[in-house]
């Protein structure tokens, strides 16, 4: 398949979290970065598989001893990635996904520039709702924010390379497989950068120059 | 499969003529946009089919009348894309691929807003000098223009989406089949304004409404 970053976002209750585990059950290669939170598991989740649990402390030093690839504040807790799975994993030839939300991959393909970036969409604002109802883990006031928030987030889809809508859960999941096995041919910058040179100083280049890892080895 | 405005452009010698009768063969719903050339037809090309071979001032007629989507002037001789086939067979839902220069390309991404673009690469410079010198059909100033003009296109892929390595040809044409068949999730600016406005008015989106003839009449 050959290693690549892509980041997943979507809006609250869009089924961010469903479609990441059919995939990984469906992608074996994968790898799902875990993020660390300072917010309380929810019933039913596994620390350390779902999250990283930590206090706000333990975050605070993340962030400044610059150990998060992106953070962010949101409904009153932190969220972050740790930077050094992420390349650990891609150095292995390994796609690796983030499921984070908009703030996160913007800051993530600032830094990172190789990234591809996939939006789910949920058919209807009104289904939105609907599916943070019945989750239910969280009191009205919450569940208002996030479907506010979420009409904020959609004017970020034009930065996103694709964008899936999650209507049927088996065609998202078949679409964003294909987006996966094909997101070595996606233009970012640093790969267009390193072909581009490559072929300039009179270089050949094979299918293994599309790969993250290599083609960031080839840049240093 | 839904109707997407592709285009396949890369350096003379890549390949484009080939991989693309292989798609039209293997995808028969699709439509390939036939250029207007003054360029005299190569031995074994069919008028009407591999391009309209038309005059200089026909050609001009053309560009004054408003009826080319794109055109260039390319080793001394004119290039073009007649509209009105493009629009009537995208609002007939199909996808059409324009296999056109960068230059062209540019001129159809500022002008259509929604277009898909995939830059066909060579596995080096020197293998596109090979072909060029096996085709044989140019003299050898025209060859050697050619191969300047591919080290200077290949900075333009930064504003493709998709760059396929055309090494081996099932791999390359595969790949760029997989690349149409998910076109209708890459988020280009009038299909993502469409489906933001209509998921902020309140509306439900379905597949169809990323069909490049659906979108494009929701935004009237």
């Amino acid at each position: 398949m050959g290693g690549s970053l892509i980041v997943i976002s979507g809006p609250s209750g869009v089924g961010k979290g469903t479609v990441v585990k059919r995939l990984l059950a469906e992608m074996p290669d994968l790898y799902i970065s875990v993020s660390v939170t300072t917010r309380k598991p929810r019933p039913g989740e596994i620390p350390g598989k779902d999250y990283i649990f930590i206090d706000d402390k333990q975050f605070e030093e993340m962030v400044v001893n610059n150990q998060l690839l992106e953070w962010a504040y949101v409904h009153g807790h932190y969220y972050g990635t740790p930077k050094r799975q992420v390349f650990d994993k891609l150095a292995e030839g390994k796609t690796v996904i983030l499921e984070i939300d908009m703030q996160g991959a913007m800051q993530v393909q600032r830094s990172v520039d190789d990234v591809v970036l996939i939006f789910l969409l949920p058919p209807s604002i009104k289904e939105l709702a609907n599916r943070l109802d019945k989750r239910g883990t969280e009191d009205e006031e919450i569940r208002k924010l996030r479907v506010l928030r979420s009409l904020q987030e959609l004017d970020y889809i034009v930065d996103y390379d694709f964008m899936v809508l999650n209507e049927d859960l088996d065609v998202a999941v078949q679409s964003i497989k294909n987006i996966i096995n094909m997101s070595k041919w996606v233009v970012t910058r640093g790969r267009a950068r390193y072909l581009i040179n490559k072929l300039k100083n009179g270089g050949v280049i094979d299918y293994e120059d599309f790969d993250f890892n290599k083609f960031k080895e080839g840049e240093r």
